[in-house]
This record gives C-alpha cells, sequence and structure tokens, in this order.
C-alpha cells in the first residue's frame, strides 16, 4: 500500500492550474516535506509519445473512443512508472489532471458515457484515486480569454473547440464536486493568483500535517 | 446496420494466417465478390503510430495494461476507418487478427483478466463481433521453428517471449472456441499450406454464398 499522499489538480484550460503548481514549489520546498508534481504524460517516454498522437492537430480522424483509450493509457503508464513509485516513497505527489479530467472532457465535453470512463479510470489505476483533488473553477470566457492573452501556447487540437464543449467540459467538473464532495474541493480560480495560491495552500495545510 | 461479412483469422505466431490470406487472394478476386484484407493497424495513421509504440523494442518498461489499451485503441481506430465503411459498403472483409488476439495474448499470455478485455474490446467495437472466425492451430514448438526459419521477420518485442508463454496463448485460443464454437471454426495450420487453403475456402464457403 501507499504511504505517500496523492493529491490531483484539476479545472478547465485557463483556469492556472499550472501557475498555481509552479507557485506551490518554493512554498514546498520549505516545508521539509518531499514531493513531486507532475502531470500526464509526465516525461515518461511511452506516454509522451502516446500524448504526441493525441494532441497532433493533423489527427482530425481520431475517433472519439481512441482518444479516451489513448488518454488511459497514458494515465496508466505515468501512474505506474511514476506516481505509484513516489508514494511508495513516502512523497507527497501532486499532479496536473487526472481521472476526473477524462469524465468532464471525454465524458460531459465528447459525450462518452461516464460510467464507461469511470470504468476505464479503475482499470488504469487498479482503483487508486486521489486522496485529496483540487478543483479550480472558473468561468468558461474568462478561462478561454486567459488563453487568449497567453502568447506561449501553441493551438492544438483542444483549442479549436467550441464555447459550449468547454461550458460541458465545466458542468462535468461541477458534477463531480457534487459527487465527491469528500475528495474534492473547490477553489475559486478567478482571484489573483497570489489569492488562488494562498486558498490552496490553505485547503492542502488541512490534509496534510507536514504543510501547517 | 452493417450488411458486408465479417470474418477475423486468428492464431498463434507462426501458424501461418499471413501466408493463407495472400493465397486467399487471387482465388476470391475470381468470385466477384467484393472483399478488403487488412490487419491492425491496418494502414490507418492514428493506429501505426500506435503500434509503432507498442512494438518498438526499446520499450521494455511499458507495463501489461498499458500494452492492452493501446491494443485496443489501435483496435478502435482500425475498426471506425477502414472495418466498418467496408461492411457498410456490403463487402467482404477478412482480418487479419482481432478480440481473440487480446484474449489469447494479453489474457491468457499475461495474465490479464479475461472478463476485463472482454468488456474492453466490447467497448473498442460497440459490440461488433466477427461473423466468423477462422483460427489456425499449431502446436507452438512448430510454429516457432516456423518464425525461427523465415528470415524476413526482425525480431520485435513480443518474439522475445517463453515458449510458455506461447503455449497459454495457445491455450487461450482453445478456451475461446469451445466458448464460442458457432463462430469460431479451427482450421489444422500444421498441415502443407495448399491444404489448408483449402481447408480454410471450405469453410468461408459454408458461410459466404458468393464463394460457393
Amino acid at each position: 500500500m501507499s504511504k505517500g499522499m496523492f493529491i490531483s489538480l484539476e479545472g478547465p484550460d485557463g483556469a492556472g492550474k499550472s501557475s498555481v503548481l509552479e507557485a506551490l514549489i518554493p512554498i514546498l520546498e520549505t516545508k521539509g516535506q518531499a514531493f513531486i508534481t507532475t502531470r500526464e504524460p509526465g516525461g515518461v517516454a511511452v506516454a509522451e509519445k502516446i500524448r504526441d498522437i493525441i494532441l497532433d492537430p493533423k489527427h482530425t480522424e481520431i475517433d472519439e473512443k481512441t482518444e479516451l483509450l489513448l488518454y488511459i493509457a497514458s494515465r496508466r503508464q505515468h501512474l505506474v512508472e511514476r506516481i505509484v513509485p513516489a508514494l511508495n516513497r513516502g512523497e507527497l505527489v501532486l499532479v496536473d489532471r487526472f481521472i476526473d479530467s477524462s469524465v468532464a472532457y471525454q465524458g460531459f465535453g465528447r459525450g462518452l458515457k461516464v460510467a464507461d470512463i469511470d470504468w476505464l479510470n479503475n482499470f488504469a489505476t487498479d482503483g487508486l484515486k486521489p486522496d485529496l483533488t483540487l478543483y479550480f473553477d472558473i468561468e468558461v470566457e474568462e478561462g478561454l480569454a486567459r488563453i487568449a492573452k497567453s502568447k506561449e501556447r501553441g493551438a492544438d487540437r483542444l483549442d479549436r473547440e467550441s464555447v459550449e464543449w468547454h461550458q460541458r467540459v465545466r458542468e462535468g467538473y461541477l458534477s463531480i464536486l457534487e459527487k465527491e464532495p469528500n475528495r474534492v474541493r473547490k477553489i475559486d480560480a478567478s482571484q489573483p493568483l497570489e489569492k488562488v495560491v494562498a486558498d490552496t495552500l490553505a485547503v492542502l495545510a488541512e490534509h496534510v500535517e507536514s504543510l501547517r
């Protein structure tokens, strides 16, 4: 059994998860708690190659179920190679996107059955769920406006989806939040970054003794 | 609903499926029945890239569940892009390996749960099963000896498995044959190629009116 603590960060595009994670790193480093931050595919060679297939804008012919299966395969490999070893070393694992992204994006976004996605997630993770999930909530229009402003991001296949699609994704997250209130905590991501980071730290401190 | 006929060819390595399929092509061409022969990934760009990941001998770190999910993803894309359109055109589709390969190789071979593989196959195919499956049966040692003699094949990741592993794969096929006698027909692949082709044609003629 794993001895570490497993925390996922979730939310629609533009919610600022990655910026929060970056801001957390120097703070966590002062706490003496061993940790890793990662995101699928997380530098895992096999998972990186899978992600290249999914995100290649040339692959407009990818079927929705194929896309889902590839995300799940990438998740499995990243879990086995990076997350589980860190948990077994007793570390705090912070992962940017995990099982809930598939439910929100492929389930609510693309209309695949949530029960099927739950089955696939469970198969890929051997039933391992995050101990805590931080859901960064933001209005769709605001999230998309942030993405549009960011010049660093190249357009990938997902950026070409409609506002309605992103709206469904957000509804997906809100539905998970409602279904699993003990695991998932909502953070208001429309606030200035410093405030979002402070809220995140406060929730983390509730769950991780070494961060108090 | 599909109007064509869907036939899969299955069997352990070295059973000679591909040679039989090649020998069938000129014969089928004389019959006036529109047909395609294919095998996963079947020239489907996304599926080809998935297969490259699975078969790369450098990827020794691929987890068994990741491998299975990648095969299933490749199957889905090949089905959607090649098999279903041909069936909808009313054609005869002959595919070299399909759902039963996952049960035999990843289930019986690698020890993953057959019920899980059945679920994944069903998810990827929307429940579409071949109308007929030709199972080319051969003793493991004989099949492996044939592979060893063939100088054309480069060693891929699967060729490095043990004899015991290939034995379990064959047991997997025999178990499917026992479970689904109406779909699966056994052909003695230890015979000379001409005889195997003749047996195959005889079984095909039983099922496909235009080949009589």
